[in-house]
């Protein structure tokens, strides 16, 4: 850490904060630059707590050099950590993976007829809501366990592990018994007691960036899973709040490669929520993996306008085998590409 | 509700959108605007549900004329909600109300030499933290239950009714016994299942608005929390975070006035948490009664510089003495300005 | 445009907003919802004016259904405006087209070795600063006119076009002389004049989005060159400015098969800007083509480590070479797709 | 500055780095971490260039304590600048300036009628706007120089010194011979060129806060104005760009008191065009003088219902006499707690 002095500090301030440090059991260096002095804190083997220099006088800033996660960073732990979804690995040198479903179970003939499409067309992973949080609560909830089980069912009649949302602490024993992943959303990703709480399962979590989130509150969120003891978390980038609302969220793929340097856990990109409008999304998946993502989820619906929720974003059957098919030339150019 | 249709729409789209409306049990009225037809929705009595309409040919954009929430809006209850917490009234025309207290409860002593400060200088509720949401895990968490019950001593020490947060389902009964109010924090704002379940709780409710939620999605948040059956809630102002980070979060005072005229639920200011900054935060109180807010909470602790958590941005107990003197000073003059 | 009433709005306001729309010549139709009246302006051939309505009694909100912008929209011209920068077309249905060089042009011998190694590696257009738009007074701020000179030059001598920034009116016509095409940055995306000046010009523009722009803001500012009588103008997404800090912007490839439909306009990617890391740039060139984009701007620097602008995000020889020969699998890839 | 080196930098990275802040004039001081070793560049006597030291192998990233701006600091100038507009001085300490008059000027009765309210319900400075940047091209531009001229007139009749906004550099000379104060926009904030023009002219300058200006980018580019030999500025914030859209732009009132810290330079409000609702600008213009800004701006319109450019912003001449006599009654108060 690194504690930046007012540019008028006295030299006793400086004495102080410097004792101060020492009393912590760390070492001093005073940095005088041009405008001000800067006291670099040494000696510490972790994040230096701010505290016993907070409200010292001629104190100004608090430069943090070691970052508030340590468990998901690549710094200590290098290599890739591959997560196994039902025996579907995810990982970032791993081929990207496809999970694609509806954004809500809406009965046990909807989901099988999109689970048949996703399997026929390549998906790894069947999706599907059975909790859904709903920015009113005048709007459909989704259909709660009744949705995991039939969830469950078509993931063994198709043949495909399947991923889905869990919002309360008492859900996360029960879905777990149902399916392969848990996915905790964007809305929830600082409900810090479910993360508490979903460190202690034992299925792999898949987390969703907050709308807000920095990417350092992204990976902090997953430190308390990791550090309550589940190693198997797949990050998911879906899209940030901007000014610019044309479309629903601004999706920023720069963070994949970024995150790739950063954290050893995957990362995967959620394009649907992001976007919003059906025949952006292809493109998105396609730059998606081009960016390097460890995979993609997409919603699929029998009959997207039908829907009962995010009926816009959802790809139909005829567009999602298209967009798989394109996915397949562009993943060869890829390979070879690097090979060269 | 508005369906806008693109601007090479065809009859025969325009005309099934017609027929759907209608189908609904709505009443359609064809707008022919210069570059395109926009088809009014007549006849609703609520939220009308875009569902049935998307992804139907030629149809570019819905705008929704009614929100997604109600029971909130000053149109459907024009009267002001006056909030009960311990006996002190909280509302838009009542004489605005001082929430003080420390960030996070530390210990015995230090919440009672902080109550007895905030007690003397005329809080009317006394504030403090037992379960802290923290960026990451391994940061203080709070004190937890213990906490609850140290702050209810002290609440009935002094004299003074209490607000702590609820971070999860199974606190909120337990809590509610030894609390007169349950704030539910900026993270949770979105926590529907928690929102659900505090609506079935006897106790008002402080709610805080989201980190990166627009006003909207704040009011159908409260919406939960009325449609379950809980009309005692307060709404929060606290920051929303920006591209700015000179200071902690945008606090934005201009919702103030803007939510008098949408909402007939009380809502207050919370300067500690936008500015983290302690000398800055007596301005932006002073500001707040001004603009109008039903009342202010701020951080108010013994030793700043030894607080375990948000010590920059808490008021120690002079500063908070001198604070409410002018303001005192303050609000006679804002009685005086209206009654000329 | 749609007026919306206030939900308690009197009869005789509805009335007197009614007469208004009439007295302006537009026909009125009055829209009564479940919550409010809302009342159509019908007849109108372009945007409407809200002048007149204004703080008439009773009135909520304005809903404009026509655009700020007519020429540059799609609606009114459906074809691709192919835009030729010395010979070399743009336009969203051309292959893409890789504009390259240095940030800012330092000496004849950075430029010409900059210049050499991107045409020989494939790019069609080169690019190069001259006046740079800098945050604070006391850093480089370009060669002036005689970089200018030194990129005519070398754009001869390599056989390349060239695209030069102009920052204020009176550069205009002498760039226009020694420049195939004129970049207004983003930073002056609202500067009004320099765009109607720009206008009169018979040199193509290139236009950046400003850093906080919303797409109707930055077709709205190109409608300033159309409605002058220039129609040759190529947008230009680099990047928005987020509350996210970790990357220098957040660069939305979304926008691009947004914009395609929006406008006949060609977009091109600017990924240098938004990024500012070069071993991520490469990942965000390959993504904007894969979105569709009309061509992709990159920085190339001879020496990134020694430049004196922006050299983190600079492409070294070897690196811009090697994206170059992926790009050109990537591309035969996507054309393959497109067949299929 | 700090250079902060990856992780796994290796030894001789390091000793590279240190030997390049060496070649440069500094010393260097090695600060070993828990996670990785970070560089101090020691010795400098202003803002240290990164350049020699980008690309450099092992280096992460550089933190600068220094700022990018000096003249405008109140570490190098701690007395307030007093700005004089016609004799009306503008300062930290000073009593609050109030500064009001239409948005745009649209004809000598409009303006003379304006000018008379304002003058007798108390200002000190007309403004009015002659030149008037708009969104897109087929809305009202502003009269122009005639505007101008009427400005000057009615500041003598009505005995106010004025102010009014420059678009373009040409605009300069002649406006400053007309008006007391020359304003530029948001829009022109980075219009480095305008800046560095308008720092030769003897008048003034009133420079408002781009939309998504950070609070540095702000104050740099007022170091442009004093760099280039105008000491007389006046800041102004106006509100900025956010994910909230229910009112124009947010207004964060907790600058102000944060930049009385970082600058000598007087900051005033204009809340008018950040929150575009009438009824609700006075209590932000409270608001303001209570946070300690140096003055407000408001527009105030005869007849607003009327007004060709924002009148839904614009205080009607009853709604502006009101607010004055409140804000004298405030401003006894404000004296008052101060004195107490």
């Amino acid at each position: 850490m690194l504690i930046v002095m007012e540019h008028n500090a006295a030299e006793h301030d400086i004495r102080a904060v410097v004792a101060q440090i020492e009393a912590q059991g760390y070492k001093a260096e005073s940095i005088p630059g041009g405008d001000r002095v800067a006291i670099g804190v040494l000696g510490n083997t972790g994040y230096v707590d701010e505290t016993p220099f907070r409200g010292m006088a001629g104190v100004r800033e608090f430069i943090h050099v070691t970052k508030p996660y340590k468990l998901v960073s690549r710094d200590f732990h290098p290599e890739d950590t591959i997560v196994e979804v039902g025996g579907v690995k995810i990982g970032w040198n791993q081929p990207p993976v496809m999970i694609a479903g509806p954004c809500a179970i809406e009965s046990r003939e909807q989901l099988q007829e999109a689970s048949r499409v996703v399997k026929e067309a390549g998906a790894s992973i069947l999706r599907g809501g059975a909790f859904k949080p709903r920015t009113g609560p005048h709007s459909f909830q989704g259909l709660g366990y009744e949705g995991v089980k039939i969830l469950s069912e078509m993931s063994k009649e198709v043949g495909l592990p399947s991923v889905t949302e869990v919002m309360r602490i008492d859900q996360l024993e029960m879905v777990a018994k149902y399916s392969d992943c848990l996915q905790i959303g964007a809305r929830n990703m600082q409900n810090f007691d479910l993360l508490k709480e979903a460190a202690k399962i034992d299925k792999p979590i898949l987390l969703k960036r907050g709308m807000s989130a920095t990417l350092e509150e992204f990976l902090a969120a997953a430190e308390y899973l990791l550090a309550g003891g589940n190693p198997n978390v797949i990050l998911c980038e879906r899209g940030i709040r901007t000014f610019e609302r044309a479309l629903r969220n601004t999706l920023d793929l720069s963070v994949i490669p970024y995150l790739k340097k950063v954290t050893h856990l995957p990362v995967i990109v959620d394009p649907s929520h992001a976007i919003g409008v059906r025949d952006i999304i292809p493109h998105l998946v396609k730059a998606a993996i081009v960016v390097g993502a460890a995979g993609v989820m997409v919603e699929v619906h029998p009959k997207p306008a039908c829907a009962l929720c995010d009926g816009p974003q959802s790809l139909n059957p005829e567009g999602f085998i298209k967009m798989m098919r394109e996915l397949k030339i562009l993943q060869i150019a890829l390979d070879t590409g690097e090979e060269g």
